[in-house]
């Protein structure tokens, strides 16, 4: 477990220096690319998002000439007390299972990262079961959060300290060479925290944004509305700060990546949001220090239904849509060949004066 | 230039040989795939499209452990007599350039291949200018097409004779080795008769189907309209004969990407579809030979706005939204790294027993 001697002034501290770090991005860098773009041969943003996305590369390292150096998916594990209402489809051993099945390289989030030419870092931020050996669980902050049908779902100070392991991970991955780094989750029951700060900040109903996550039924996922109901109506989160958001209706794993996007932003490195729960990471982070939106890159589009309202809550728009539901960063992961080939586009195409093409009709 | 000594009864002859190739997939091969993919840790079918593609690929491939060895894009340039009207932003020699461009490695769809570990083959079918060496041109069937305003763009001998090109670049490639295809484009107009195929079969109002193409005005778009209404009273395309319609209303690019779909299908090859111009020759294809639709594999989502009817008619769905509007096989290009993902998410992830994963409750 994670040494909790630090006291909670400690904490807000070392979080408030953490989001003063953070600043816009780099204007200069960006009109830079944007004219040699524009002097390539191809209709001028005929390339579409592959331009947005290297001109915010650019903005983001603060450099005409941004470049990946080497890759990871920070993922983030954590249960949830709030399967005990009978949330989820799978049972809560799952989530200590996956995570020896991470570190053993078998899921789907080990393979693609492994076809993108990238690592996962593995964190367990507030798994429920033992972990062997215990070093795993030297960053755990809980475990696993309380019963949010019934009342907060963390401490304040649970939730700083979450907050603080995700930023921890993140500062390791990049002072390692990481400079393109991806969010993804681990958590039995998660959809239900990241669908009650969907539906608390998008005020849509209910139903429009809780979906069913691994695969619950009918009947499971009327029972999961009802919940997030129930725990919104219990905690009363305070819209105007996004803390006691995060500690009331949240999950431990959700606040480390918040955390982790806080650090990225900070530290001047680009950030892929994985699905649903990342993107409710990422809707945190964003409240928390509006400036950290910039260095964020969406990724897929889930099928888990509240995501497109938790993805225009940020004003992003997804790159890929493979009618994906798994969550663990695979959507991300997906995305890193595309960010790649980005910065390709803008290093090796032919400009029209070199390949002597002509220009549009006046 | 093409020898053309062949008589139509010869070309229509080994045109039809080339239909009575193609067979349904092989459903053994997929049943044993998808009861693999049940068996991996991961809700079913959580990771959506990556599943249901590599099951086409064994499908196709014929067999319950698909590989990709080595992967191409096929692109055909071809020019288009209906620049005469005034439908396109580029001047008409562009075509010719950028197919310098694409030999030289400069252009968007080398950087795209490169970054994909494929290769790009790039055939003159039809542009409308002289190529040096004349080896270039060795496949070239005509001058471009002719004005489909004023009557049709091709001969059904020249329709035919480009279908084979195709046919005949795609069987050159397998024999090389490759074993994922791709289809691309480049012909300055070549957006018209692709959106008058699209309107011709969706039965849409034209205004519907018919964008902005390099990037035309408003004044420019409703001539393109105007232009395309003309091109269907003109020509009457009979709606039973996808050859009579190609040969009316295509062009000699689209016909030779319709030819290499074909192929693929015949050699059991799967192929990705690009953009709208290639979404229009496999629309011809799927007309010819319905078969040939399960060897498809869709790409990216264009911003022209007739791609998505386009893309209804053969039922695909696109991978990957990225406001691209380029052509050459740059949306196709993209997913190579998608469709080499979904074998080994098949080949490298562990099962629940493996792992030691509880499964779903009951």
């Amino acid at each position: 477990m994670l040494n909790s001697s630090k006291t909670l002034i400690d904490l807000q501290n070392e979080f408030q220096q953490l989001l003063s770090g953070i600043t816009a991005l780099d204007e200069g860098a960006m009109t830079s690319i944007q004219e040699h773009l524009d002097s390539l041969t191809k209709p001028q943003n005929s390339l579409g998002q592959l331009e947005i996305i290297v001109k915010q590369l650019g903005g983001i390292q603060q450099s005409a000439h941004p470049k990946i150096n080497k890759k990871a998916v920070l993922l983030m594990a954590g249960d949830h007390g709030v399967v005990a209402e009978g949330v989820s489809a799978f049972p809560q051993e799952v989530t200590p299972q996956m995570v020896y099945n991470f570190l053993n390289g078998g899921a789907a989030i080990n393979v693609l990262t492994r076809h993108a030419g990238a690592e996962v870092v593995c964190t367990d931020v507030g798994v429920a079961f033992p972990l062997e050996p215990a070093e795993l669980m030297r960053r755990r902050v809980a475990n696993g959060t309380r019963n949010m049908a019934k009342g907060p779902a963390m401490t304040t100070a649970e939730a700083l300290q979450a907050l603080l392991v995700g930023a921890e991970v993140a500062r390791e991955a990049i002072a390692g060479g990481v400079n393109l780094l991806a969010t993804g989750d681990m958590g039995i029951g998660n959809t239900t925290p990241s669908s009650a700060i969907v539906a608390f900040y998008s005020k849509l109903p209910i139903s429009d944004v809780v979906g069913r996550g691994t695969g619950i039924n009918d009947a499971g996922l009327t029972l999961k509305q009802a919940v997030i109901k129930k725990a919104l109506e219990v905690n009363k989160p305070d819209p105007e700060d996004a803390l006691d958001v995060l500690a009331k209706i949240g999950g431990l794993e959700i606040a480390a990546i918040a955390g982790a996007i806080l650090e990225a932003a900070a530290k001047h490195v680009p950030i892929i949001i994985d699905g649903f729960i990342s993107t409710a990471g990422a809707i945190i982070a964003a409240k928390l220090c509006p400036l950290s939106n910039a260095y964020m890159i969406p990724s897929h589009d889930s099928v888990e239904i509240g995501h497109r309202a938790a993805l225009q809550l940020l004003g992003l728009e997804p790159m890929i849509n493979l009618n994906m539901r798994l969550g663990e960063g695979t959507g991300a992961a997906l995305c890193f060949h595309l960010v790649e080939a980005s910065i390709r586009i803008l290093e090796e195409m032919a400009t029209f004066t070199d390949a002597g093409v002509s220009e549009k009709n006046k």
